[in-house]
């Protein structure tokens, strides 16, 4: 074992053995009541029993729609690896290449699928338990519970990531064992990230339909049979609804963040093996340590997180409501600062002095720039990146928190009616792109100036350092918003409620802060790959935008993502339908007494199971075209316009993606806090301050205003949905799948008719 | 006078003749009531007493906004043009080329306003009149008078544009008469296509806030205050929103496709001019009549769209109402399809046989690709701008027409709510983009291919060259929409508002489709315009894309277009909520009586004046920062950055803009038609035909559902209202506006540094 060897393994097994000992603790948890119960909060202990039902059926529903993608995806990544054993194969002359690299694929897509099953497992078992830590034992036991779940998937999925690389990366080594044939080496393992995302685009848009056909459904139902609460025990789509959480932002996330984070390490693993003519001084021929510095970076962030894990566990706990989003920011904020000493650490000790890079920059005159790299410029290059992304997620919930002035402003406009609230809520959602694409693209232009590509791979990882934390984060919130699902169908005291209800909106923002960060990776690690197939490719007079081919498709680019968009959010609308009449065909149903479920009837059950089917059925149906438009168009791009073709596709895509993706997160963000913010009488302004019964004079007098700003609101978070589960973080893995489909192939490109396209004008 | 001369000279004079004719027809229609009222619709002979009265507010208001605007436009004009002319200077170390330029800025943006201040005269003296032609003399002089309305400003836009290009060439020419200085002559005439464009901004952004704040306050009215009809008499913002109706369609559409025809035909001059190394068998070699074959086309489509006219109101008129969409459409077609042979033969009178062209194509070995043009070529390239125009308008018709299945479906998710029709809508603006921009790209390979950038300027011309038709039918939209609004105000029998509504309905979908057209011939000119940039710096390696800076601005570049639709959204939103509060304060008045405007008062009457003051100055004041955006936005990253910078800031902002664009008026325009359709109960679907008042037993069952899908329809039109009336034209000129601000000042760029930014990382 080489020196980085000894970096990566311990860290990964250190993961490991974290993420078992906070699920231990979360075990500790029992789900069947005991008779210790007196000190509860609940008025009888009917809750408690209901709890371990609603449980059992969350978890059949989740456990049922992976069972059904999974199979889909299984059958979709055979096939798909037998089309890149082929043209791989084809394109390289080279059989044994093509098998590595449809075996990295089916490694990283495997990977990536049992990284979402134990997320999902994971988040599962621990909300029904988050709500009886709130019940019993209060604010600290619940945050850390939720908490506890997150982080269970976030050491588990980074530690399990890395590590299956790293095994892959030392077998592949053996097939290549000369730094010569490094460059084919990192070809093949790009696979991995390909079958990362890949999994990851199956996940996001398939959950994403899921757990929006089920949310939007049990809404509407709300709206249609009058006057029904979102998660009324009644409504058979609620348990669906809770599913969907798990399947959407659990599941979706982790893939995505998962192939994030392959397909950066790949991205600069390909760029940094590629042949620098006439220089021995490169990051190949410094060997093994160098090469996997990158693989470090991310390795070493995942013992960062765990201490600081520790630190919002243990150290400095919530103890009041007002501690969850603090501490969840200072989580983010440690993590990042923590891990740029760390970076700088790993650059000097693994890289050496001075490295010289294959990059993309041109001079002057037209030639190709010479890149000098050292430990000082990467180190800068990830620091970019790391901190490029506390501020974009800074930023993000500053967008989306109602705790700011944009989300208080959007909730005065919900005073005018729905129609103003959705204007300003798309203003604010254009509006937040502003900041995050300054960012990205100062740490675009730094890391591009210092290192060339190598820098904005640097960037990405930098950026997804500290992903184990993200993921925590991210886990959270799902699993509070379940808490408190589970709480209002096992009808617990509100005020069991009340406390799921602050960690749900806590996690909302931080849910939104993960999305900012996802959004921020994506593009980075797109432009990274785009870089690494134009070396690849060996083109040497850049890629000029000025050329037919290469500008009619960037707009067809820029078109993609709204394609996608388009798409995915016709589906959530065609899925909610479909959930829709099923409830109404449950509701209107008659018992022997001529009794129905809302009258009332004793024999008559809500009938989740047929609803979880329904949401199951619409999102594998539906996720197909989308993953397909993504999929298929570089490759058609590249078969019949040539490679030109493909560049800008790949240009207008990102910087379309990127504009749409934040956008669209954000709004949604908004306008599901801005619900949560009036509903939940936050305000200041006592027109906003909506109560179910008014109580007071002075809320009797500003019912009927705070009623209609309500339902405003509440129309605006149904719109917001799609936006910010399904269709706007789906947008980063376009960006993403486009570019690493485009590296994968790039010998079958370059191949087929030696590099132009079969369609010529003249 | 050459050729050329004798053939643009005399088009222009047709078609001012033309013009002045169509006015005299409409002049006879008075609007004093006569005695022959008695075949009259009417019951009384009231109607016809208020709309000389009614008439008269709206020209006032429309007068008092556009002297406010066009103070700041000539306020800002001259500021410009002295930074014009002092940047310039310096660049070109010329006083007189500095000179000519500020004077063709000066030249353009009077030209800009004259046809806007022309076209809304003759707009506002149209409608009134088009409201007593639908009362008492039906559909047939009904559709007449607003055609021949929009016409009149069709016509005189174009004639003049054309016709003061011609003079300000013919000019400019006497001060560089030698071929060898005509690249420095077109360079000074670019100032033309800059100046239009400006105004076109102040008029596109200002007017859509004016027309939005009175529309959106209006709407909000009706619902804040309970059930008050949209163009209700008593609502004293109705009077804004007439007005509001020609300022933003009329005087801003005018002002944007005055601008993109400057634009383009700068662009092919520029172009055609720009020097060709070694060869003598260039355009400007060729002469003057071959360099003005561009305004040629121009010239000719006045007389071309003239015929047709006389078609659509004399040959084959409209009798009944199903007549009036297919008689516009035909316009369309026919224009476009008599323009194709018009093209040919122009091309092969005035271009020579064979030309040589400057291009920035480049062969695979990084050298400048040779352009060889011929006529045959040129007919091509405009022909797929012709036809690509066409295609877009036609599927722009589809995708917001409420005789076609997308708009219908949208009219159907209403059943489940607002959110629904929202979700549906935005998919629907998002599917609408695809073959737009597929047709777009295709336009834009092949003429890319053909005569590289000079076929581009042609596209864009071709797309343009039935540009009085495009007016006519534009015009014809805002009109109708006025004829209606006054038939309610005036209380003329509902049949009357019938006839007028009919009218409306179909302007409607013309105006979409004119807003397609405007669209995509903005998307080919701001490329156009880039090219025409790049060669004049004299770039011979191409825009290499994977540049630090130029991808660090492409992103921001993407960005533009979103941060330029937040702007504008919220100052709509900002200027409704200001014009919301007037209203209130007006109702809430109580004269001696002790009764306000609603219960009857005979002593107070609706002040319209404030409402159309707080209109104007909210549009002026609020206009400025977009503009600003749009206009500094090149020139800031050109001075700090170097024109890489600027590269990527036009690569990305037309990627993005184009797109933005045409989802937010398809959208728009959908949810508009959307309403319609539920409103006047076209539907075969009994649950969404919504009637006022039920009558028949059907009617009263369906009648609660159908009250909740119009609610849900009018909420999407009010959301589509700043969509497609305020951002997403004003997108166009965000693009070709960035464009040209960076062609006029490339001198400039390249002299400041030497090329080079301030910025340098390193």
């Amino acid at each position: 074992m080489s020196l980085v060897d000894e970096i990566i393994v311990p860290c990964c097994l250190i993961g490991l053995v974290a993420a078992f000992a906070q699920f231990l603790v979360i075990r500790k948890i029992s789900l069947t009541p005991n008779g210790n119960l007196s000190t509860s909060l609940t008025s009888g202990d009917a809750p408690e029993k209901l709890v371990p039902e609603i449980y059992a059926k969350i978890m059949d529903g989740a456990i049922q729609f992976l069972k059904v993608e999974y199979a889909i995806c299984c059958l979709f990544c055979v096939l798909f690896s037998g089309v890149i054993y082929g043209l791989v194969s084809w394109g390289t002359h080279s059989h044994t290449q093509g098998a590595l690299t449809a075996g990295a694929f089916l490694t990283g897509a495997f990977t990536s699928m049992l990284c979402g099953f134990l997320g999902m497992m994971i988040a599962t078992y621990s909300n029904a338990r988050t709500t009886l830590a709130c019940a019993h034992k209060g604010y600290t036991e619940g945050f850390n519970t939720a908490f506890r779940g997150g982080s269970v998937m976030g050491y588990a999925l980074c530690s399990l990531g890395v590590l299956v690389l790293w095994v892959l990366l030392s077998y592949y080594r053996k097939v290549y064992p000369e730094h010569d044939d490094w460059e084919i080496l990192f070809d093949c393992a790009a696979g991995y990230g390909l079958g990362g995302s890949t999994v990851a685009m199956f996940g996001r848009v398939g959950g994403g339909i899921y757990t929006k056909a089920a949310d939007v459904g049990a809404d509407l139902v709300g709206k249609v049979v009058a006057g029904l609460d979102e998660d009324d025990p009644n409504n058979p789509a609620t348990i669906a609804d809770n599913v969907g959480d798990n399947v959407g932002d659990i599941a979706g996330m982790g893939a995505d963040l998962f192939g994030s984070f392959a397909e950066s390490t790949c991205a600069a693993l390909v760029i940094a093996a590629a042949a620098v003519e006439g220089s021995d001084n490169t990051l190949s021929v410094a060997g093994w340590d160098a090469m996997l510095f990158p693989v470090a970076i991310s390795a070493a962030g995942i013992v960062i997180c765990i201490l600081c894990g520790f630190f919002a566990t243990n150290i400095s706990p919530v103890k009041v409501e007002a501690d969850i989003e603090k501490v969840l920011k200072v989580q983010m904020v440690l993590t990042a600062i923590l891990m740029l000493p760390v970076i700088y650490y790993l650059a000097v000790l693994l890289l050496p002095a001075e490295f010289r890079l294959e990059g993309v920059r041109l001079t002057e005159s037209g030639n190709q720039a010479k890149i000098h790299g050292s430990p000082f410029k990467a180190f800068i290059c990830a620091t970019m990146g790391c901190v490029g992304g506390l501020i974009i997620g800074l930023v993000t919930e500053y967008f989306t928190s109602h705790s700011f002035i944009p989300t208080r402003e959007l909730a005065s406009a919900c005073k005018f009616g729905t129609a103003v609230n959705i204007i300003q809520g798309l203003a604010l959602g254009y509006k937040s792109c502003i900041v995050p694409v300054f960012v990205l693209s100062s740490a675009i232009f730094v890391s591009f100036q210092l290192c060339d590509l190598y820098g904005i791979a640097l960037a990405a990882l930098g950026m997804l350092a500290t992903l184990s934390c993200g993921l925590t984060i991210d886990g959270f919130g799902p699993i509070s918003d379940n808490a408190g699902g589970i709480a209002e169908m096992a009808l617990f005291n509100p005020e069991v409620r009340r406390r799921t209800d602050a960690l749900d909106a806590a996690g909302n923002t931080t849910a939104a802060i993960g999305k900012g960060f996802a959004i921020g990776s994506a593009a980075l690690v797109s432009l990274a790959l785009y870089g690494a197939f134009v070396i690849r490719l060996r083109v040497k007079t850049g890629v000029n935008i000025l050329e037919p081919t290469t500008f009619a498709f960037l707009i067809i680019g820029c078109m993609i993502p709204y394609w996608f968009a388009a798409l995915t959010m016709k589906s959530v609308g065609k899925a909610a339908g479909e959930m829709v009449a099923e409830v109404q065909r449950q509701f209107s149903m008659k018992d022997s007494k001529g009794k129905t479920l809302l009258t009332g009837s004793t024999e008559l059950k809500p009938d989740s199971k047929t609803c979880i089917q329904i949401s199951t059925q619409a999102s594998i149906r539906e996720m197909v075209a989308p993953a397909c438009l993504v999929i298929l168009s570089p490759l058609a791009a590249g078969t019949f316009f040539g490679v030109q073709a493909v560049f800008g596709l790949l240009t207008g895509s990102l910087g379309s993606s990127v504009q749409l993706a934040i956008s669209m997160s954000n709004s949604g963000g908004a306008w599901d806090n801005c619900k949560k913010f009036i509903k939940n009488g936050f305000s200041d302004d006592v027109e906003l301050r909506y109560t179910k019964n008014p109580q007071t004079e002075e809320e009797k007098k500003a019912a009927p205003k705070a009623k209609e700003a309500h339902d405003a609101a509440v129309q605006g978070d149904t719109v917001g949905d799609p936006f910010k589960d399904t269709s706007g973080p789906a947008l980063n893995i376009v960006m993403k799948l486009q570019a690493i489909v485009s590296l994968v192939f790039a010998a079958y490109f370059a191949a087929i008719n030696h590099g132009h396209g079969l369609v010529q004008v003249q």
